[in-house]
């Protein structure tokens, strides 16, 4: 079933495309950030939506982490995007990435600067990885009615929570924070949940579909999506239950995800 | 069995028992943080070394996690332990507690100033929750000699990773840091598998066990330590497999850690 994996569509498309043509224009010498990337990967997709709500010049390098080349796995041992290289320096994990740029890049913060709203960002942050993540996946690959429906419940329950404290226009107010950027790749995904699984945002509630239309707006959401045939492939092996992703084998083995 | 977690010894001891009395000695009104602990818990103790390694004044209070009252569980809902009331309001999730008490309370840093080496220990952090916590608790848990052998072996391969970023005095040199927080708990707790599971410090290398020694001496380590008899009474349970605790029945079940 590698070999499926392995033939994963080998770079971004539409508006992604667009986005990384005319970010890697930049002189290489000059560009002290390396965006380590796979264009299907939600959680890379959180890093890109950062730096792209920020405005830090970075090159795109796009990584087939299926085929993991020498080079890439020197510099990230665990071989997981997202990674980026500051200075030459690599860092990796989507959360730890984020509260690095905005500890090295201030401008346009992602975070609130109360030190009490900035914790409940990060609650809520946990929240998504901890509550709406696993039965994401869980829901994603199922195969069985039954246990399709449990975790769709589970996945609605983890949503009202996260809906339950949204803002407006955004979860934190009117500035976009990482408790948006934690859920949105997962946002952009829904889509197949609902072709595929029976999931409908209206049965979340607490001003989820509103919020959904509101984020999935914006111009650094778009500027980082291929065109959806694309994750459609992508998306298929999951609801076979092919895929041999990272978070697709843990969810298998009812894992913690990596 | 539910019983057996219930009947859990009511209140901490020894050193601990000494740093509640001298710290409930304050002012409750002029208090602005209650952290609200149960003494035997490591995720409470991260928080717990926190403080006293920042001096921040605070009012402790003792929760049963398995006989959870009213007034807590309104403030906590997810009813776990460690939270914190700042001001009147509630933090939960001990990592979200360390960031808080850093934007909160800048005297005496717990993680560096440098953006890079920044990133470089939440890494770290990351790297206890996902590589050493679940093979620890499997381990401690396992009651069959081959579940004991896979989880010592993973235990090992977790803490070597963590060892081989060890600078000295601290993980990240002459700081201490939440890379060496997010661990000490669980390095508290190290004799209880080295006297029934046949962990071996030695095993690890790359300097862990003279490290081990030079965490264990901090001043607030030791203030938050118990008579080591009431926690063999509480990791008796885990070692019996009976305990009732959420990390306990998670990884009884093969599910992410809460």
């Amino acid at each position: 079933m590698t070999s499926v994996d392995i033939s994963i569509y080998p770079h971004a498309t539409g508006e992604a495309l667009k986005t990384v043509q005319a970010r890697n224009t930049g002189d290489v010498d000059k560009t002290e950030l390396v965006f380590y990337s796979g264009w299907f990967c939600p959680f890379v997709q959180r890093v890109w939506i950062a730096l792209e709500e920020k405005g830090i010049p970075y090159l795109y390098q796009e990584e087939n982490p299926y085929k993991k080349d020498k080079e890439f796995l020197e510099k990230f041992p665990k071989g997981l995007v997202p990674g980026i290289l500051y200075k030459g320096k690599p860092i990796a994990e989507s959360f730890v990435i984020l509260e690095f740029l905005e500890d090295a890049y201030p401008q346009i913060p992602l975070l609130p600067s109360d030190p009490y709203a900035r914790s409940q960002v990060r609650y809520a942050v946990d929240g998504v990885s901890k509550s709406i993540l696993p039965p994401f996946y869980r829901l994603l690959q199922a195969q069985e009615t039954d246990k399709q429906d449990e975790a769709r419940q589970d996945l609605y329950q983890g949503l009202r929570t996260f809906a339950t404290g949204i803002a407006s226009p955004f979860w934190a107010g009117d500035q976009l924070t990482h408790a948006d950027i934690a859920l949105l790749p997962f946002i952009v995904r829904l889509p197949i949940l609902e072709a595929h699984r029976g999931f409908k945002k209206s049965e979340v509630g607490n001003g989820f579909k509103d919020y959904v239309e509101r984020v999935m707006n914006l111009p650094s959401v778009q500027r980082t999506l291929s065109d959806s045939q694309r994750y459609e492939e992508v998306y298929g092996r999951y609801l076979r239950n092919e895929s041999q992703s990272e978070v697709a084998k843990s969810t298998r083995a009812g894992r913690l995800l990596p």
